[in-house]
C-alpha cells in the first residue's frame, strides 16, 4: 500500500513532506505551497441524488454551458476531473492527429506538461521565449505562467498558433485575469488550439476535481472517449454549475485577490525579498537563500514552494484571513 | 455543448433517454436500470478541507488500506475514480507488457470492456464459456457476470490465469458475494491478474466516483502514472474510508440485499417472467416480449434495462423502500 503514486515530480500541495520533516499535525500548518484561493466558494446544498446516482448527462451539459458563459466563449467546453486530467490525455490525443513528435515548451513552467509529454514518447525541447516555440509540432504555453506570472496577449498566441502544429494553452490561473484569455476570441478556425481551464484554483475547491477543455469538437470528443463515462463526480458537477454562474462572487473575488496579493508583496518586500512576478493567486519572490527561508518558515509551520532549479526563488500562495498575522510575524523573525 | 461524450454504448443509468421518450421529471421516475444499491451508505460529515485542498496522499493511502482490509487481501490496492477508470486504462497498460493483441471475453457481459479494448487496437473475440478464454493474450471475466450473474470460483480463475497472458477480473458486483472474490487468495505469484472493484454500486454512492484496482505493484504504479496526481476527489476518499471500514453496515446490508432480491424475484415470477440469474444488486429476467414490458413499465415511469442483443431479457435493480408498491402495481397491470 506504500506505492509512490508516480509523484516524483515536485509540486506544491506536498504538505505531507513538510510534516514528515518538521513535525506537527496538518491542522497546525499554514500551507502556502499551492496557488489555490484560500477563500473557497461557499458550497451550495448538495442533493443526496448527486452522491447516489451515476453523474447525470444533463447536469454535465449544464456545467459545460456555465463554463462557456464564464469563460466568454462560443466554443465547445468539456468537463474533466481537473485540468490535470487533460494534461494526462492530450499527449496521446495529438499523437493521433500529428505525425511529428517534437514538442516545445517554456521553462520554467508547470512541470506536469513536460513530464506527461516525455512519458508519452514526445521529444521535448525547453525554450526561453514564446517566439522560440514557433516551428514545433506541439507547443505549450501556460498563460499566465506558473510560477513567474509571465504572460502573452491573445493576439500573440493566435499568431503563434499559425506557426505550430498544435498549441495547448493552459489557462489554469486565468480566471482573475480574463483579459489574457484566448477563450472569448476563439472561433471554429482555431482548430489547432486546445485551452485548459482549472476550476478548483480560483474557486478554492481543488479537492472536488473539476476542470475544462475548450477547443475543437473533434478534440473534445476524443478526450471524452479517453476519459470514459462518468469521469466527473456528481457533486463536482453541481458545485461547478453553481459557482460558474455566480458572477457577483467572481467579480468581488477578483478585486479581493488583487488587493491581497498587493498586501503579500508588501510583506515580502519588507522581508527584503524581490518581486519576480505572479498572478492574483500566487507570487514569486527572489532572495539570496530560498532554502534557508523555506526552512525558517517551516519552523513556524508555514509551508511555501521552493524550486530545485532555482535556489533563489520561493512561491507563496495567499493565506486565509487567520494566517496573515502569523505570516507577518514569521517573516520578521 | 451538445457533444455525445462518447456514450454510444448502451448502459443502464440512461434515464435521460427515457425522459426524452416518455416525459416527466427525473424525480418522477423510479430508475431500476442500474445495479446500484438503493440504500446508500449514510454520508459521514465531510470536512471543508476535503473540498478545498488538493486530495491528500495520506488519505489516499488510508482508503487503499481500508479497501485491502474490506476485500480481505494482502496485495496492493490503488484508488481510482470508479472502476470505469481502470477499464479505460488497462488496454494501454497491458499493451506495454504483452506483445500479442488477441483479447477474449465472455458474451454477454458488461460491454465497456470490449468497447475500450477495441478502441485501443486489441483484437477481441467473444466466447461463450470461461474455458474458451484459455490461450488469449488478455482475458476478461466479470465475476459475478453482469447481466446474468454467472460466476466462476476463485480456483477456476487461478487455473485460467495460468493459461492466458493477463487475466482481468472485474469484481464490480462481488461485495455482497465475497466467497466469489479472488482477492483473499491473491499472492505475489499471481502477477498476471488485475482485479477491478467498484465502490459505488454496493455502497449506493455511484455519483462520487471511487473504485480500486488490486494486483501487481508494477501494474498499479503504471495505472497511477496514467491517471496522474489527484485523480480521486477528496470527498470520495473520505467517504470511501468511512464506508469500507464499517463492517457492521456491510454485513447487515449483504443480508438485506439478499432478502430484497428474493422479493423482486417473487414479483417477477408473479408477472410471468422467468428468472435467468443475477446478483444481490440486480436480477435478469426472461419474457416473451421484453420491449413491450419495458415500454409498459416506462408508461408507469419505471425505467428498466433492455438489451439490444436479446429481445427477451430485462434487468432490474432493486427499488428503494418507497418504490416496491409502485413496481408491484405496474407489474400487475
Amino acid at each position: 500500500m506504500t506505492h509512490d503514486h508516480g509523484r516524483t515530480t515536485e509540486h506544491g500541495g506536498d504538505l505531507d513532506r513538510a510534516i514528515t520533516r518538521f513535525g506537527g499535525q496538518r491542522a497546525d500548518w499554514l500551507d502556502l505551497s499551492t496557488g489555490i484561493n484560500p477563500h473557497a466558494y461557499p458550497l451550495p446544498p448538495i442533493d443526496n441524488s448527486l452522491w447516489r446516482d451515476l453523474p447525470d448527462r444533463g447536469l454535465q451539459q449544464d456545467v459545460e454551458a456555465a463554463a462557456a458563459a464564464a469563460y466568454h466563449t462560443t466554443r465547445p467546453c468539456l468537463a474533466l476531473a481537473g485540468a490535470q486530467q487533460a494534461i494526462q490525455l492530450y499527449p496521446a490525443l495529438f499523437a493521433k492527429y500529428i505525425t511529428g513528435r517534437r514538442a516545445r515548451l517554456l521553462h520554467p513552467s508547470y512541470n506536469e506538461h513536460e513530464r506527461q509529454l516525455l512519458r508519452q514518447n514526445w521529444q521535448v525541447e525547453r525554450v526561453c521565449s514564446t517566439d522560440q516555440l514557433a516551428g514545433a509540432d506541439l507547443a505549450v504555453v501556460v498563460n499566465p505562467n506558473n510560477p513567474d506570472g509571465c504572460h502573452s496577449r491573445p493576439e500573440q498566441l493566435f499568431s503563434l498558433a499559425e506557426q505550430v502544429g498544435v498549441l495547448v494553452i493552459d489557462e489554469s490561473f486565468c480566471d482573475p485575469l480574463p483579459h489574457l484569455s484566448v477563450c472569448p476570441h476563439l472561433t471554429a478556425q482555431h482548430d489547432n488550439i486546445l485551452v485548459l481551464r482549472s476550476f478548483g484554483k480560483f474557486y478554492g475547491l481543488a479537492g472536488l476535481r473539476l476542470g475544462f477543455a475548450v477547443g475543437a469538437q473533434s478534440h473534445l470528443d476524443d478526450l471524452s472517449e479517453m476519459m470514459g463515462s462518468w469521469a466527473v463526480s456528481g457533486p463536482a458537477l453541481a458545485v461547478g454549475r453553481a459557482a460558474l454562474t455566480d458572477r457577483i462572487w467572481t467579480t468581488q473575488m477578483t478585486t479581493q485577490l488583487a488587493t491581497e496579493t498587493d498586501q503579500l508583496d508588501q510583506l515580502a518586500t519588507a522581508a527584503g525579498w524581490q518581486i519576480v512576478g505572479g498572478t492574483s493567486l500566487y507570487r514569486l519572490y527572489q532572495m539570496s537563500d530560498a532554502t534557508a527561508w523555506q526552512d525558517h518558515l517551516a519552523r513556524h509551520q508555514i509551508w511555501v514552494r521552493a524550486f530545485s532549479y532555482n535556489a533563489n526563488w520561493l512561491r507563496l500562495g495567499l493565506p486565509p484571513q487567520t494566517g496573515w498575522a502569523r505570516l507577518e510575524q514569521a517573516l520578521r523573525g
